[in-house]
């Protein structure tokens, strides 16, 4: 192969060394189908992942549609199951209507770009999503990004603002498992005429009436002004996301929204399995309010031990650690014990605090909490207590 | 529901007021399991969707991992599935390693945003795909869009700047189906030091010795500034999309590339239907010939009973109609007559030039071909000939 005078990829060697330095490289650690490891570290709040039913509704939706959906929504990819899916996750949540997209980054990118627009605003919480973030950037609008859950900086925000505007926030914050005060972000928005948009990932199956999530638990489902967004990768253990609002908003974003007119619909396995946990959560309502008992008990093993973790609003729960090091050592510690937990440091967490973090499901029993408990305390730092 | 004083959506139905009078209302039409129709719309190349060996392979990895990933890939979504499908895409493309994302589009957001940034230059094709056009706005690099399948005008951009840059193309043009100059537009790059990023989506399965795709018919595999995405939902059957390039490269992207980091790892389903897929096409590589000859057969018949159609570089085919109106009627005649085919209007064209458009699928047989010509035909508006 013929060679440039210049290398196109060397200052991808310079960075790659300035992470080494630092500590900061990140690497892909497949893991294999029969690991004995305990995980709380995965988004699979309800356990449905790998529930017969769902995976024989993945297996039988591949076997019925087709491995693909074999073209964009608008031309081939639309099959009835995607429908019925739809229908069901409108229903479900409480709202007129939905749209399904192939990953719940592509649903917020959808939202944000088709319901904002030069000339409008956007105002949105400073510990948002990376998919919203990225929303914001390409949608042309005026991004102002208020400080954390701070109805009254989105209220002011709106306030010094004519014209087009919308709200957008994570219903739970997926660092540290906080709430964001919806009721009062929706007030701050219709005192305005702005549209408020949700993204209830963390929070669908397990906040709510049976797992309704965030804007159902805050009476905002259905409501005009406000919109959500879901991912079927987390409580309903497949892969995909939603978008959930008024039905003339779904029907604006098959006309414009970009990340949902010029990609390949969603699999039919992902639909199916998706479909089949939305159903199972109809008919086990428990499970929601086992994710958030599983989560009360973790974060009141390790803060009776001694340890800081945030009291979780969902199924969420962030243990502090003294250092980033002390954190990966932690996290180190853990999984060399059997135990699977996230670990979160610098740059990902924008205050610098780094922390291990915990997920609930629904599906531990009582002996595996206390394992898990025992585990994250034998295993801390000093310096954590 | 409290109302406030503005309806924050009343703009949305202005919107949709303007689309209804231009006749640009777009819906969704959700398919049957059982349609008897011929379907020359998807973009399933090698007919491999419905195979019974890649689905069973969709049934098999619902099974054995889960519905879902579980996490985002460098958490818990990284299983050995996803390993073994990127080292199978890397080998069977020539390149030295791969990445394995949500979708297509994802997969251009992830290469453009992470090889480009602040100061950097991207060039980038007039008729690139949407989620190119996405990737340079969310790149934060300056873009330069040059006029469609031209290395002069490359060439030209790339000498009046100073630093890093890139250019980028689909390898195969969605609309019209015409090939991009790979070749020169490599030779362009490596005179400038510049990286080149192929979109190869139509070209991976149909072009390139046994499917291997356009960058490895244009020698261009595994070549040192270059970088291939591709999707797995084309003629892979599946969902998902992946970048191809050298091992740094990939692992800059593990680092960097937000649209990898924060979303969902791709379903194990739609990760072992697409690995059975590459299974079966480097066993029958006579596959990728079949969809070329099948689309070469379609514009024989459509250009010899006196229609313009574009000569196909690939799968897709693609036959102008007179008007916007005109296309739209002829679509629905065909399929009334039990043919499904692709439309495109403004503003989907930017050339305002109204086609439908045919894709080959290596599936068919001689007979399909000949009725699906035989109804073009017959459904055509005088104007067409």
């Amino acid at each position: 192969m013929p060679q440039g005078p210049f290398d196109p990829f060397d200052w991808i060697d310079e960075q790659a060394a300035v992470r080494a330095k630092a500590g900061l490289v990140r690497t892909l650690r497949p893991r294999s189908a029969e690991s004995a490891l305990l995980d709380l570290a995965s988004n699979d709040y309800l356990g449905l992942t790998h529930h017969p039913e769902v995976t024989s509704a993945a297996a039988e939706a591949a076997r019925r549609w087709g491995a693909g959906a074999t073209g964009s929504r608008l031309v081939t990819g639309s099959t009835r199951l995607h429908a019925e899916l739809e229908r069901e996750l409108a229903d479900f949540c409480g709202f007129e209507a939905a749209l399904v997209l192939s990953s719940g980054y592509a649903a917020n990118l959808a939202a944000l770009t088709a319901l904002s627009g030069h000339g409008s605003l956007i105002v949105s919480d400073a510990l948002n999503h990376a998919s919203i973030v990225d929303g914001c950037r390409l949608s042309r609008a005026t991004t102002s990004v208020v400080p954390h859950a701070d109805p009254d900086a989105v209220r002011k925000t709106l306030d010094a603002h004519d014209g087009r505007a919308l709200a957008v926030t994570d219903s739970v914050f997926s660092v540290d498992g906080d709430a964001a005060p919806l009721a009062e972000l929706a007030a701050a928005c219709r005192a305005y005429g702005a549209a408020l948009l949700v993204d209830d990932a963390h929070g669908l199956g397990v906040l709510g009436d049976g797992g309704r999530g965030a804007p159902h638990a805050a009476g905002l489902a259905g409501a005009d002004g406000v919109v959500a967004t879901l991912t079927l990768s987390k409580s309903l253990g497949s892969q995909g996301g939603a978008v959930l609002g008024p039905a003339r908003v779904i029907d604006h974003l098959v006309n414009t929204a970009r990340t949902f007119i010029f990609d390949t619909g969603l699999a039919p396995a992902a639909a199916g399995a998706a479909l089949a946990s939305a159903r199972l959560l109809r008919r086990e309502p428990e499970l929601a309010g086992r994710a958030r008992t599983v989560a009360a008990s973790l974060h009141g093993g390790l803060t009776d031990a001694g340890l800081s973790a945030v009291r979780p609003d969902a199924a969420v729960v962030s243990v502090l650690a003294p250092s980033p090091e002390a954190a990966v050592r932690w996290a180190a510690d853990c999984r060399a014990a059997g135990l699977v937990v996230g670990c979160f440091r610098p740059p990902s967490v924008p205050d610098g605090i780094s922390r291990l973090r915990l997920t609930a499901r629904a599906d531990l029993t009582d002996a595996q909490v206390a394992q898990a408990v025992a585990t994250v305390v034998r295993t801390a730092p000093s310096a954590a207590f």
